[in-house]
């Protein structure tokens, strides 16, 4: 399988290079930069100096790409706002197309409108596009072809929250969702505010109370809960590079704390990529980065009725490329843990 | 003035000592360890080579402490457990003692019991222990000769939060505090889990849901609402030396935004180490280390009917070893600012 | 007396306003920058929120600066070739003037537009301008109303190796320099080699050969010396935000280490500023941050009969605004560390 | 194959265990440890909690382990001193060994002993025991059933010199070398002066002018330049978790800079870990963390005669378990690269 990466100049993007050039089943074929097109990706990558050989960024237009015969799976790396333009034609060619950006996340156009501040570019391809958390889905989404990647905070927010809203055990209303980003979470975005001096030794929220990340967490949430499931989401900026820790309050639905795990346990034991840890024994960003794995745990505060869920992610593997090569493993019938290991 | 640091060799009693050997109305004559007796504080505190001269740890012997003439206010830095077995006998010789242990700041001995794990040592000094954060106690507290400084979690927390359970703004029930510490509020503690490989780029929970600074938290917060106020508090490590920041999540009451920052500003316009944010400002821990300054700042989302609260501190200045002298300057009489600019 | 400092945008500007807001001796009356012209000092510097009041930065206009009766002392703290645009009016007005920037360092002009690529702005004010790192200075200086503060680097190399030079203990050729910088000696530089992602976690050399900074350590060394010294100068970026660590390897010259060491301790014994530290305890960053102090160690390996000198200073502060502010001081008569601990 | 890990509790033994438990023709079978038997590796080191499965930790008794059957290639991870408990038992067994302690690195028992402190525990097997950079050595060690994998540092040293020295291109006297590490290769070390807030925010020169590793440069070094080479070694602690780059300054022996990049692109061109940068492009750390791959390069200062030589590893890969398990690939008959991209 030949896979191309269009718009692979970020952090995540270079990502899914790491990811596919050492992938067993899939040949890195084209990575594509309106920027960087000419450049060697060796240059661009020096990290990957080894992986890459002599591959080039090529330029991006989208019908050409469409056109060509060798390439069958297409990885968008782009901003919010722009991916359409790439996934309609290439939709239209028969291609697979799995999109790391917003756009496609959302079920209602009204709802991308309002939190991304303009209309939404391809409102017919909305209900085309699954939204994939592979853990959290049923099969049918293999059949798309195109396929919306979770964002980073909502994949660490769904993993632990989706199987207890489903199973009834906790309240879907009053969540409180706190969650800590490496600031590799803003991409390789050259602001004043993302200078080595800035971000080092500094702790600080941002965008509350309302961060984009915000829409696709409550629809998710309430698809699983049947419900309204309005909740507080505070974004906060940490001083690491990588790595996503979410701490979560949330009332039982008159649950036990072991039947927050055996529903987790149910979900999870059979997952390669998410660990259940005991309670007490805390997610630590330093224990997942590097992997595709999720690691959550819960305790639970009589005083409060609540329970206390944490979790924490790559926010730059499963929480961006990562979770995309699991996709299209699980898609074309390859091992779930191919290239992720 | 004349005084001793009780306890010095952790990272609060360097910033003691930091602190007062620079203060204009404050000599430091003292600074005791058991363990480091004898050793020049130079060699120990190698960043403190230019402040300190040839000053010398002398040993700790609490009966000795007492009975010199040419000492008048003791400091002491030591762990919860050990405060009280100084603080009797130092009482008894009429000197003054801010203590920045766990050990005088609560009400009840049972609470202190029940977090700590081994009986009050002292349960008759609690009463004569006022618990001051100075923008908050009223000023009776300036005629106690036993002073308990907050922890330094508590304080980032009552800071915005209980000028306005004063104020009946906001319910006391249902609050979710966050909270980020940097590595330093471990102390030097050499431990695995606090070698640089372990907390460098990871950020986690920890001590969840009854680390023992909620003790204190709870029994302050109550005091200001006159009501019950169980709240889940969720204390993080980040991968910084220090500062904290917290986020809290609490409903309003029916007041307004405006209102928040009206009670706000009416209570610190004029203090010098609280500055009210803007609301969408957030406060960052790396504004406030090296200050004995918190920021503070808050958000409303009306879909939640919440106010988000944020604030920063530097857990070893205003979280401790700041406010410790600032609480010596107004007892004293001398400038709030004195040796804290 | 009243200062103002001249472009004070960047992280040597924001030193030099934290020093002189709180100067016993100086009055931090104006605080200027182009780009920043209207904001507010606590805006743009949220560190120093407490510290400036409504300060606000004005426009920088050399002229109407030159006539302004209620300044006296100017602190330039602006990129290189800009700086002599201010110097110019400002000497003839009579003011005095602290230049933070390089054009003032040097005495060959033909050196300056060899390593700053463009022909000196103000050649005839080189010889006006002392360069004065003041425990190597000889007191003539204080006369001069331009000074040329040095750079960081050459600071950190200076103080060690001056005084042996001079009495003629190391051979001044065959030099080989190291040194290892935070991020901040880049300035305030929006640029994506210097976004936290790219620069967290990651030590590496730049600019060797001939750094700019080489120039000026050069000619400096060699009049110590009264004989040529071509020296290997090794710049290195270093994963922190502040300080500057230093490693020589130096000929003897027939030395001892003890005379070495009598050689330093004669020199610095009686300066705040200079800390000799053991042989075998080496520098630490750590150690200098937020200080005005320089570090300085040295062993001696008998199999190369070389000496390994090792020195730690605070790029922003004795290799920059700090030791601005200590030669205000020793012009003015202050007490040499007013302002500084 | 099967392969143990001997002493796996470490830095060093926790990436062998990564990278041995995704090998394509390695199965790890056993993982020993005196401390940690009976506990699950994933407990331990929970960053590979999806990649051990329950695989334990068992006793280290070297006779048991030398009469197992199943066990084919053993990897020491143990302190210096120790391995050879363990290697002799283990040769006359008939087992392969690869040991990444100091134990076999040098051919001199009296040169050990002067370095280490201690009588070589086994000197009869110094000479048996090839030292190996795969890159540099002949084909001849294929035949040994002991090896001995090089230090960190000397491994980051000796990529760039040694060809150039073999080709006589470098002086080998005068050779000043300063690298620095991260905290990593400190190891797992539980004391104070590798807590996280001694150790971030600080950069430090250590160990000079005699650490242990100059032995085995030195050693090394000789061999390839048939001559003496005494050389000036500087190891720094960078803030930092992995990674050493380091700094090289030898004097040209009439060659040009272009003969020196040939000389290294006829050795490196086909040697899938290392990257010969182009001139002007300097290694960084940050490059090769995580990879097995050495990033070199040089640039030539007419004004010295001197060329300045940079390198970067990953400590623990390059520099540790990533050459061993490349050792191990190359005596096995696998590629080269197999289990290390």
């Amino acid at each position: 399988m030949k896979a191309a990466i269009i718009g692979a100049s970020g952090y995540s993007g270079e990502e899914l290079v790491r990811l596919l050039s050492r992938h067993p089943n899939v040949q890195l074929a084209a990575v594509t930069s309106r920027s960087l097109a000419g450049k060697l990706v060796a240059d661009v990558m020096p990290a990957l100096r080894h992986a890459v050989g002599d591959l080039e960024f090529t330029s991006s237009d989208p019908q050409e790409l469409a056109q060509r015969d060798d390439l069958d799976v297409f990885f968008l790396a782009l901003p919010h706002g722009v991916a359409s333009e790439f996934a309609n034609p290439l939709q239209e060619a028969g291609k697979t197309v799995i999109d790391l950006s917003a756009d496609f996340r959302l079920n209602s156009a009204a709802t991308y409108e309002n939190y991304y501040g303009h209309p939404h570019p391809a409102p017919h391809l909305l209900k085309a596009a699954p939204y994939v958390i592979p853990e959290l889905a049923d099969d049918a989404w293999k059949a798309a072809t195109l396929i919306a990647c979770p964002g980073c905070y909502p994949t660490s927010i769904q993993l632990p929250l989706v199987p207890l809203l489903r199973a009834g055990l906790i309240k879907p209303n009053g969540i409180v969702i706190n969650s800590y980003s490496g600031v590799s979470g803003a991409g390789r975005k050259v602001a004043e505010d993302f200078i080595y001096c800035e971000r080092n030794e500094s702790m600080k929220g941002y965008c509350m109370p309302k961060h984009r990340h915000l829409s696709e967490i409550e629809e998710q949430l309430e698809k699983a809960a049947f419900a309204d499931a309005i909740v507080q989401f505070n974004p906060h900026l940490a001083p690491m590079s990588r790595g996503i820790a979410t701490t979560i309050v949330v009332k039982s639905n008159g649950a036990s704390l072991q039947s927050i795990y055996d529903c987790w346990n149910k979900m999870y034991s059979d997952k390669p990529f998410v660990s259940v840890l005991p309670s007490g024994t805390y997610p630590d960003t330093k224990h997942v980065t590097g992997t595709n794995r999720a690691d959550i745990s819960a305790v639970y505060d009589s005083r409060t009725d609540n329970f206390i869920i944490t979790s924490a992610i790559d926010n730059l593997l499963k929480g961006a490329s990562g979770q995309a090569v699991q996709i299209l493993n699980l898609k074309s019938g390859f091992a779930e843990t191919a290239g992720l290991v």
